[in-house]
């Protein structure tokens, strides 16, 4: 069983390319609607909450977690893997926790040579997560970030489709521009791939693949590569839980997975 | 002393009235940073933060409590008054908890006899409190309401300022014009006094007041009518307190304040 954890909702888009290329697992997905966003959190806020998701998806009987958030990719996910798991299971442990940053980072850094921009959470631009790890792919490459905080609750409001939405983008957009040109641009927040079009005719002559399909396809190899984490079903399910049920959770969820689902809240 | 609470920062909106009216007191001022925004959140989850954060400021010596949070009030004030107290201190408690949703629409419903608009978090406008509160003061009065969450984002953002936040409030004033006609505006978020003037642009001919004026005046009558809290002092002091020290939290209540403070952290 895979565990699929976000902050929120947004990790849903990230759920759907996972269950389209792996269909014949079973999964849970835990959502944090009591602490969403973590976009501005603390970092020791962030590994908390985020040690406390993974203690309850490997109680349900999750042996691989994905975190699908990238914000808590970038600020717990290296903590995770060096404290929580071998204190959780010991040195020779089996379970473990992967993000979503480096398997982007790899793909985009081998797809472009030309300037690379990443837009994300305050929080994960200000962690450089991304620039560590497309410098770790190739040291010349030269990576612009922006902060676009405003995209996620525009997006959560239900202004996918508005012209102001346009608007906040372009201005982010120019704000990249400024730092220098780009030839790719990395959507490092769940949410962004619900206005990948918008993005995509903003910005005409860059290559902007949808994150959620390329952490599907390398969770994809990764489990060819590690068949101790496989678990074939005939009739796999998928599991839902949220810490709150917060008032248009439904509406959100429904927006990312364009099908009604039964959601549990659990207490974490 | 008393204590100011409220889901994060924008309380302080309401603490810096108070301050000026009743310049004598010592306060605690606590902001819920680890959760913020409580605009969406459960009834279930924003009367357990409320009643958590209650306790801390009983706890530190505070006698009165202000939920300077419009959705906490809205969503929690009852039940803490009916359960949290009695449960806490006994049927004959001294200590006591007032919100900020009474005060403003006592206020409103004396000046204005024709249509009173409430504009907030989509949590404060479902849970009808200011229709409520309005109604029993004038069951005649008409009230219309619009949930304007993306408001909150926009001026934590630092977009208070910008072109975008004009045509987006102007969205949402439009809303709320075609429920009718509207000669007074409730502001139903602490946040919202920080761009009252382009609110007051936007509805010339309206009657908005702000809101944490009416609630610091009410509070002053209040501690005339009950001297058991008043709590005079010759050098008064007022501390901070924040459950998260999320990424931006300084320059945002050096927005609310205009000047530094020194905040400390605290685990609910």
């Amino acid at each position: 069983m895979i565990g699929v954890f976000d902050s929120g909702l947004g990790g849903l888009t990230v759920l759907k390319e996972i269950e389209k290329q792996i269909p014949d697992e079973d999964y849970i997905y835990l959502g944090d609607t009591l602490h969403v966003p973590y976009g501005n959190r603390s970092d020791e806020a962030i590994y908390d909450l985020t040690s406390k998701a993974c203690d309850f998806l490997f109680t349900k009987g999750c042996s691989l977690i994905i975190l699908a958030c990238n914000t808590a990719t970038a600020k717990a996910l290296r903590r995770l893997q060096q404290e929580y798991l071998p204190n959780h299971f010991g040195s020779d442990h089996k379970n473990n926790i992967l993000g979503v940053i480096r398997p982007v980072a790899e793909y985009v850094a081998q797809k472009s040579s030309g300037g690379i921009g990443v837009i994300g959470t305050r929080g994960t631009i200000n962690s450089e997560a991304y620039v560590v790890e497309l410098k770790n792919q190739n040291e010349s490459l030269r990576v612009v970030q922006q902060a676009t905080p405003l995209l996620v609750p525009l997006i959560e409001e239900g202004w996918a489709k508005s012209v102001e939405i346009d608007t906040i983008l372009a201005k982010y957009l120019k704000e990249l521009d400024k730092r220098g040109k780009v030839k790719a641009l990395i959507l490092g927040c769940t949410h962004y791939p619900l206005i990948i079009d918008k993005i995509r005719v903003q910005k005409p002559d860059c290559f902007i693949p949808n994150p959620g399909e390329i952490v599907a396809h390398s969770l994809h190899d990764y489990l060819l590569r590690h068949p101790e984490y496989q678990n074939k079903k005939n009739k796999p399910i998928t599991e839902y839980y949220v810490t709150d049920f917060s008032e248009n959770f439904n509406e959100i969820a429904e927006q990312f997975l364009n099908k009604k689902i039964n959601i549990n809240k659990v207490a974490l």
